[in-house]
């Protein structure tokens, strides 16, 4: 089974700008993560935007929505920004992607800043993608869930069922 | 659902005595590891026992078998050095443990030194006993494999399929 | 001998707040930076303020003048943001303090992000503290600068000597 | 002023193996840790041999000295494994090495660990060498000590004054 991942930003991805002290984007580092996890997943990795998820608008999530349905592969894993990473999963299931697959994964600490979740729940997303039944997921705090049965506290940082 | 996750040591726990200059085990970094990845599954953390895979015997297995066997929890995660954890995924497999799914990982490089894969496994490992039916797997590498269809190799450090 | 290090905030001590994606300010990693260097050095870590260092002005320049007259410890280490240390010592080198040798210096990247400058600087700036003569100092970048033949380039965010 | 730092090895530059699960040496860590403390002097890197400390034998030593007495730098960081580091210190002492400065500094934890002293120590070696007049010194713990007043207290794992 060969897996994509989507790649689109968020904090995940962030890095801190020395020169300016700002956060910023440049490339991903999905695949120095993969390298650390030693994954051996026959996978796809590609860039769709590098954008804080707060700043995703319809274009975008349509944008994600063609990258999904474009994507030979029926199991997928969309890196996203935790802030909107609901919305995006709602478009992603109000789409006809029928027989796929799809996780969306993020992180609250930048991979770059050492303490970072992203490992964690990159390997938790690419795992949840090679078992579960189609449909569109969240896989965030070791948990997964249905698009439409979670929300993100904004107090605590972590995602909740609503269910 | 409840996870029991059981502690035997291995790579993953292994700390740097800066006085000698030997790796050795004092505690488990699996608290530490679920407090990075934000876990926020219902878990019980259970230390077997803190040895080198390579040091554990028939008496050592049993005892694995006996906690697995002991769980209340049918969902049961198991961090294990690599180099034997094919041989307790037998032990585990041949006991009769009819309705656990049981998971083993691990890690080539200790979590205490940085650049460890043991959090990538680790997300893995919890989310693949989530959701993979009754049965002992092995999950390294982003991968799952059934305990009768993997080998390590040495050469390369990575799991593989044998069927 | 006693050193004295009077903590002022800047890129050192940033921390980044993961539930609203911004980098603040909360307790001086000072001390676990010494720590991690298994500092013997008798020292007085004091933390005058914490502040980005743009945001200095000259009641903060006074307040950190106030803190070098009144340390006991002719040897003074002083963090502070890079965007402003040349006028901080400059500020210092206007007052009277005539036996103290101080020394400023900061970092680039905040130490909580795991790829810092900071503790190579802390070694250095707590070094040169122990072996220059009165006068008031920048050591960054594994140099020391004299207050007054000293500019920070900010296209490279090095210290450049201006002699 | 430019500073030669001849590298021979010791904790410093250890690696974890991770297929063996040992310790051993490859090349030294000194070009990135100096990167990573944004070194801007004009430095000599030059590796003598990559041993534990314990191993360094009397021709080991000579090397080190034959070295030192080789540099056209004055001023020389010598990166050292601290079991026997005073016996190296010694040795360098006993050369005729009239106007050259050099400081001996090592690690507690390997560089590649991520909880390394020796950033910290290479930072407040390379500050001494620049400053202490010429002789041989140790430069451990945030502080130095010439070559013939210091030991190491193996219990505590830190460098102390004998005088």
């Amino acid at each position: 089974m060969k897996i994509r991942i989507l790649v689109t930003g968020g904090t995940f991805d962030k890095q801190y700008d020395e020169l300016s002290g700002r956060l910023f984007f440049r490339d991903t580092h999905v695949p120095q993560m993969l390298q650390r996890g030693r994954c051996r997943l026959a996978l796809a990795v590609e860039t769709v935007m590098m954008v804080d998820s707060l700043e995703l608008d319809d274009a975008g999530r349509a944008a994600i929505v063609a990258r999904c349905l474009a994507s030979a592969e029926t199991s997928i894993v969309v890196t996203h920004g935790t802030d909107t990473m609901v919305e995006t999963a709602r478009a992603l299931a109000a789409a006809a992607l029928r027989d796929r697959t799809i996780v969306l994964t993020g992180a609250m600490i930048p991979y770059a800043f050492g303490s970072s979740d992203g490992l964690f729940n990159l390997g938790s997303a690419l795992s949840f993608a090679q078992v579960l039944p189609p449909g569109v997921y969240i896989a965030m705090n070791g948990q997964y869930f249905p698009w439409d049965r979670v929300r993100k506290n904004r107090d605590t940082g972590t995602f909740e069922c609503t269910a």
